[in-house]
């Protein structure tokens, strides 16, 4: 049989059903009364959840490992299992009030992929191993994407482990009694490097499910950009103070925000420019505005257009601030991400093979991936979710949406084990 | 001797340097370190200064009396007791971090008009009463202008001293320990009705000072209206959520301010309509902003302007709030207030007198005078205030301007009493 019909063997092997439950089954585990989640790196919650990944590992004859990072690693040997293995995975932590899916789906999907092929009775040429990475949401402490990081190099673990948990707890602390309360043997992170990486993630956007379309072939992560914009003018009686000789901090941020607002307008719709914070002083109704900080988050696939964008900020913030003082610097930035082409073209085959439409799609959020796509060919895919709608306990999708992912997933997975 | 060269003869008897240190005097009762007042009304320091007053009074052989709302009356007998009196004042109580001059200088520059008067040997035909009025800040307890809207009949005492203090205690107790305190004789405020009132004050506004105009002779107070805007979009990942699916309330907020900017560019800068607050939620830097609360303070000398910018505003929240809800409200209202012809062309008969440059000038904030307008004949004067700056511990005016006021003052109610 070809590899190519073996793939879509293994496609077809993945059960709804099953990846459901397992799902279902997880999200049981810090889950909220409402249908949310709270399972928060290395609490009690995510610890218990990689405990369950590992007794259902075992229960499925396969092995578990454990890393420096409190990363999880579940094994199905392949016939050369010297070569380096295809990783399948995503997290298992959540926001305080999340959702099932975010995360929780990759790792899931996954060890169904794992499962349809034992029970196919199928060994790919290299091993496949399903990973939970730790601390992907940076919730209960930063930075986020702790363990993908510091497996690919990008960040010295050391470092990431020195802060304290919105708890009062020492990270270093947490992050050993995590890893001392499950039951996967210890395995350096340094001792295996992966052939390929693969990450099945709901969008966390609306345009999946707004075009119709089952499958998002990720073609990169959005770099971000965070600008602080501090506009100064004067405080006065906003019933005295006639308008020509106010120096009204708010105003200025008005014109601001206005000035910047057609950038947003363009076709496309690729650059993200959202005043998500403003804040005024003295915030008083009958108070002319002495002072406004805002932060501008600045999104976009390319790094010359944030650097085009973040210039054009600049300018109108000198243009448009006066007679206030205006200020813009910039307080972080993330480079963009572009996933490798040729791991592009293999996920369309897959969504081919499986027979689902696909799209090539931006991430507009971070994804362990980013972290991996350094040190392996890196590869993302995306189901849609109910209106767009994540790091929120209303956070959804169905069942079928959800296979069609695992699906595309396993059928890539086979094709990158075979290589 | 005229009646208007006897004006002339007062004016020149009121000295600077008195004026300048009984002001001073009285700005020790409360004084802050940094040059500022806290004399919040009804504290202990707000007693002292009605008794540093009452001793003032009499030191100089004049009466005191005070009535049910703590409002203090010095009284110079005029040789008709029976005539109305004439009253001049304003109010001792400050802002927590207030200025020596708001309200001090009106009480302070009547006393020097008495004094004056005294040192010449001068009766007028009418008593002439140096007022200060209780609570006219309403920074420890609402509303303000409690003693002269109880002395006008515009709010029931009663009503108004039910409220606590933001010290926890009630507005009741304070102020029947504060009269209590005192010693100055109970008189109704019920007996006595003012055949005119003339109030001074600093500007709290620039327009003096930046045109070099040492008078302003009030026209009337602005009316204020307060309006809510309240506009609920829809929270978003900033990063996930394309443009034109968003529903971004601080997009539309922003659209709302920039639409209404137009009405403060009229070249009379007459209105005055301030956004001077403006709170986002979540108020996330990543997250698109689901909800902004917005007060604007709308403020203009006539009621049919405020009326027609009320209905601009609620168009305008109904064109550019979309795609979120937007809604307008009115929370609360004051009606302007037009002082008298009459009394406008006798101060500006006094400023000629006298031989001080005025103008015309509307008060953007609320005093006293404004309730006094509905019992009797009331005009009110302004001098410059450095900078404009009032409400603030570094509020400032010099002896020079505070003394070309209380001359105007001295002409006009030596004027007003021979009536």
């Amino acid at each position: 049989m070809s590899d190519e019909h073996l793939g879509q063997t293994v496609a077809a092997a993945i059960d709804t059903q099953a990846l459901w439950d397992l799902l279902m089954r997880v999200a049981e585990i810090g889950g909220l009364p409402n249908g949310g989640v709270n399972r928060q790196a290395l609490t009690a919650a995510d610890t218990e959840a990689k405990n369950f990944v590992i007794d259902w590992a075992a229960a499925h004859a396969l092995s578990s490992f454990q890393d420096e990072a409190g990363n999880l690693y579940v094994r199905l040997d392949g016939s050369d299992t010297q070569a380096p293995p295809v990783f399948l995975g995503s997290h298992l932590d959540s926001q305080p009030t999340g959702g099932k899916f975010d995360g929780a789906y990759g790792v899931v999907a996954g060890l169904e992929v794992l499962r349809a092929l034992k029970a196919l009775g199928l060994t790919p040429r290299r091993s496949i191993e399903v990973v939970a990475w730790t601390n992907e949401e940076g919730s209960r402490f930063l930075p986020g994407a702790t363990g993908s990081s510091a497996f690919a190099g990008s960040r010295s673990l050391d470092d990431m482990v020195r802060a304290e948990t919105t708890d009062g707890t020492k990270v270093a602390d947490d992050l050993r009694a995590s890893i001392d309360a499950t039951r996967a043997p210890r395995r350096s992170m340094w001792t295996v490097r992966p052939a390929a990486y693969l990450e099945a993630h709901i969008e966390q956007g609306p345009i999946l499910e707004s075009e119709g379309i089952p499958i998002g072939i990720v073609e990169g992560i959005q770099g971000v950009c965070r600008i602080a914009i501090e506009i100064v003018g004067e405080t006065a009686h906003a019933g005295t103070m006639p308008h020509r000789m106010r120096k009204d901090a708010l105003a200025a941020a008005t014109r601001v925000m206005s000035a910047l607002q057609p950038l947003t307008n363009a076709g496309d719709d690729i650059l993200r420019l959202t005043f998500g914070r403003l804040q005024v002083w003295p915030n008083s109704p009958n108070t002319v505005p002495g002072k406004v900080d805002l932060i501008v988050d600045l999104r976009h696939p390319m790094q010359s257009e944030i650097d085009a964008v973040a210039a054009r900020i600049n300018e109108v913030v000198a243009q448009e601030a006066p007679p206030c003082r205006g200020a813009a610097r910039i307080v972080s930035t993330v480079s963009p991400v572009h996933f490798d082409s040729a791991i592009r073209t293999r996920l369309k085959r897959a969504c081919d093979v499986v027979g689902h439409a696909s799209r090539s799609i931006i991430s507009g959020a971070g994804h362990d991936a980013l972290h991996l796509a350094r040190i392996c060919t890196t590869g993302m895919l995306f189901v849609p979710c109910r209106n767009g709608v994540s790091h929120h306990e209303s956070e959804s999708a169905t069942p079928e949406q959800l296979v069609a992912g695992a699906r595309v997933l396993a059928a890539a997975a086979w094709d990158l084990a075979q290589t």
